[in-house]
């Protein structure tokens, strides 16, 4: 098998994204700048997160409803800093049915306003708290350097908003969110390690008082940031008057959070665990986790071919069959491994009449002659290990990169390579300005031990995540 | 129970319609004009319509992609009746990222020619066909007479694109959609009994050769078109240049379909199965199924309750517990009712004293005392029964409503009341303009005996269905 098929990440990470992008036939750039249209390979591999994440979700108690796509622009003129964050990315529609429209409307860049226009309506008493609202739902933020799946004008993704009485019960839902859900889907799903932590002011999104994210390493070392986890406060509630009575009967502004996960988050998982040859899935995001592969035709070898793909499926796995023989098996094995698929079993006449089949593990790189009836057990026990070894590689590769630092220098020399951790207090009153001329960022705030900070901390006392990103 | 809660249908059938939605907490008005909100109530029931019709159009063969939701303006423009259809709905956006655009944006009204500028490109040989994609997505068309779930300005569907080598192929494809997909998910989920026919020339969709329908009857008579599945011919390969190699080397022009089913269907649900105490559920589609109610509180009765919850659940029903006792049991029935919950368990001190509860069957409104051993058993009968007698209910009111008409004005005559079976040919040749003097119009062809017509059918000969429409 040839490794000429795309450029390998030392050459030119950037490119070998690309191709393992077109490749695997994921995704493809939109006629309209920016846009993306998601092709099914690509779109499989996030319905796949979709379904993880939306249980999670409604495990944490939010319900799923919609919001319209349209927002009057006063709408978002409202809370000072969102329309300030917002305003560059911001696609309008001035015409509709034919007629210039008396105001113009915004494509939602996310929708705190046009939710929080509704919450207002909705809530009135701490009966109705807390409400637990989610969407999934397409946005768009004009994008300037597009690049598919990462940065692109159009995304679809999750957006909770969510209503509490309390600032407590407001920030513990944030929280909880930011663990259960985005965490632990990032980690046990994705099989991609996380950094948590929360943004400095500079990097906090617009409108929200605290932002928590999940910051991942990618095989170049930079960072990706894979979802955020927004306290918002009161600023939405005081401008759109999102009140309630409480129990003693006083009117009070709602504590709020928004959260957010998007197809982002294919394109991170692509350049975490992708390797030279192509990507690799883990079997629980993989649309098919195995490939049953004729390599040459003959009536016994399409029989056997079948029975083991109904076998496989009888065990409860995503098989498909490939039997195009008439494309070359070299190229069609080069595919399935640009995809990723994690188990190829190869099926031929000459294997066939010893009674045994070859099984490829993607994510090792290893063929094994399996006999026929053996084969169940071992693809079985390669699909049960997969997701935790591409885990643990990815584990070692983010180990490996990350240096503690104790200076801005040392921080703008290791995070140039990979993660510095650094003491906040060490950056200095104008680090992040000195780190941005590096185009480095403090990816996250925590404490010296990785867990997050508590209301009580003192901010200088945190340890900053230096790194490039994404 | 006060009927009094909502207008009863047969005083205002409009006004009973937005009384239900906005009394069953299933949607509200957007602030964009036409747009809409989509409650957590009303998204719980498309969710499940969602699954059930993701399920089968998988099984059809379909995968599912994601194409943009902006296409450039000249996209439209390359199908001359395309446009002309679709040119007074559309939303277009006019300036991205701060500034004015050089060619403005259109906010897709229906993706095929966004598509088929991908399929062009993805399409080489007979090889690739069929290729047979669906996406979910949101879609604008500028509404003037804007009504929540059945005519929005945005609303959610699928939309599936094919593309096949010969016509066979595509009609087949497009049948088995209607078939399979469509008329069984209408029928057997919905519990909505529907006629499957094709348009007229004056009803097709703009840039197909045939358009197969479903039609089905509302609670006032009216008809509403619940899906299409087109066949579009070779029009807009042609003017996308979509072809492919065919076996002999030769280039074609490929065959293609397209077809919808959107959140109008919802509002379908409501007219057919709500009664003037509110909307009634077939149990495949209700969030929840069992709403078990805490009468008056007591420590036992919670307990029992708590019980009867786990106890239903892990019989694999969808059950929620409603002990918010500080609102009144009335009122917490009325609603329940108002949102259609097949069955309500009743549980008081007095019942739970001598071992029994109240079900309430919503859609035959019956109470019954039932002995707590026997709960889990009565309720799985009536759900197990009601999605069958909703639709049988649903049948007989068609049946009793359709009438047999020889000529134009018997058809206008019963075509007010419900639909009008009548020989098209008795229409006449501007019997389609005479219909529509009294708001009236054929919402599909079909052969006299309820059957699809075929290639070789004079349309002459076929039984047109004549009846007011949503």
């Amino acid at each position: 098998m040839a490794k000429g098929a795309i450029v390998t990440r030392a050459e030119d990470f950037p490119r070998w994204y690309q191709e393992v992008i077109a490749g695997a036939e994921m995704a493809d750039n939109g006629p309209a700048r920016g846009t993306m249209v998601i092709r099914p390979w690509g779109y499989g591999i996030w319905e796949l997160m979709q379904a993880e994440l939306d249980r999670r979700i409604k495990e944490a108690g939010a319900e799923n409803a919609y919001f319209p796509l349209f927002i009057p622009e006063a709408f978002l003129k409202l809370e000072a800093e969102h329309v300030e964050g917002f305003a560059p990315e911001l696609a309008v529609v001035t015409h509709g049915g034919g007629k210039e429209l008396e105001e113009p409307l915004v494509v939602r860049p996310t929708s705190e306003t046009v939710i929080n226009h509704f919450f207002s309506k909705w809530i009135q008493s701490h009966r109705d708290l807390p409400m637990l609202l989610n969407q999934w739902a397409n946005v768009v933020r004009w994008e300037m350097r597009p690049r598919l799946f990462l940065r692109t004008t159009e995304f679809l993704w999750q957006e909770g908003h969510t209503a509490h009485a309390t600032e407590e019960d407001a920030r513990a839902y944030a929280l909880r969110i930011l663990d259960d859900v985005y965490r632990a889907t990032i980690v046990e799903v994705l099989g991609v390690p996380t950094l948590t932590g929360h943004k400095t002011a500079r990097e906090r999104f617009p409108g929200a008082i605290c932002t928590w994210t999940c910051e991942s390493m990618m095989g170049d070392g930079k960072a990706l940031q894979m979802c955020t986890s927004h306290e918002l406060g009161q600023n939405f509630a005081k401008v759109f008057d999102t009140t309630y009575t409480n129990a003693q009967g006083t009117l009070e502004y709602v504590w709020q959070t928004s959260w957010g996960m998007s197809t982002r988050m294919v394109g991170g998982l692509v350049m975490t665990h992708g390797d030279d040859f192509g990507l690799r899935l883990p079997p629980a995001l993989a649309p098919a986790q195995v490939v049953v592969l004729v390599v040459k035709d003959s009536p016994e070898v399409g029989a056997a071919a079948e029975a083991l793909v109904s076998e496989l499926r009888a065990a409860g796995h995503r098989v498909r069959l490939d039997d195009r023989t008439d494309t070359s098996f070299g190229r069609r094995s080069v595919d399935w491994e640009l995809k990723g698929v994690p188990v190829r079993v190869e099926l031929g006449p000459r294997d066939l009449a010893e009674g045994t089949v070859t099984v490829v593990t993607r994510h090792r790189r290893t063929k094994e002659n399996v006999a026929l009836g053996a084969v169940a057990g071992t693809v079985a026990a390669v699909l049960a290990a997969a997701g935790t070894e591409l885990l643990a590689e990815a584990a070692s590769a983010l180990d490996a990169r990350t240096v503690e630092a104790a200076t801005l220098d040392e921080a703008v020399a290791a995070g140039s390579e990979g993660f510095a951790r650094v003491p906040f207090r060490a950056l200095g009153p104008d680090g992040e300005d000195r780190l941005a001329e590096h185009a480095l960022s403090v990816r996250c705030l925590q404490r010296a031990d990785g867990s997050l900070a508590a209301p009580g901390d003192d901010e200088a006392d945190l340890v900053a995540v230096v790194g490039r990103s994404y």
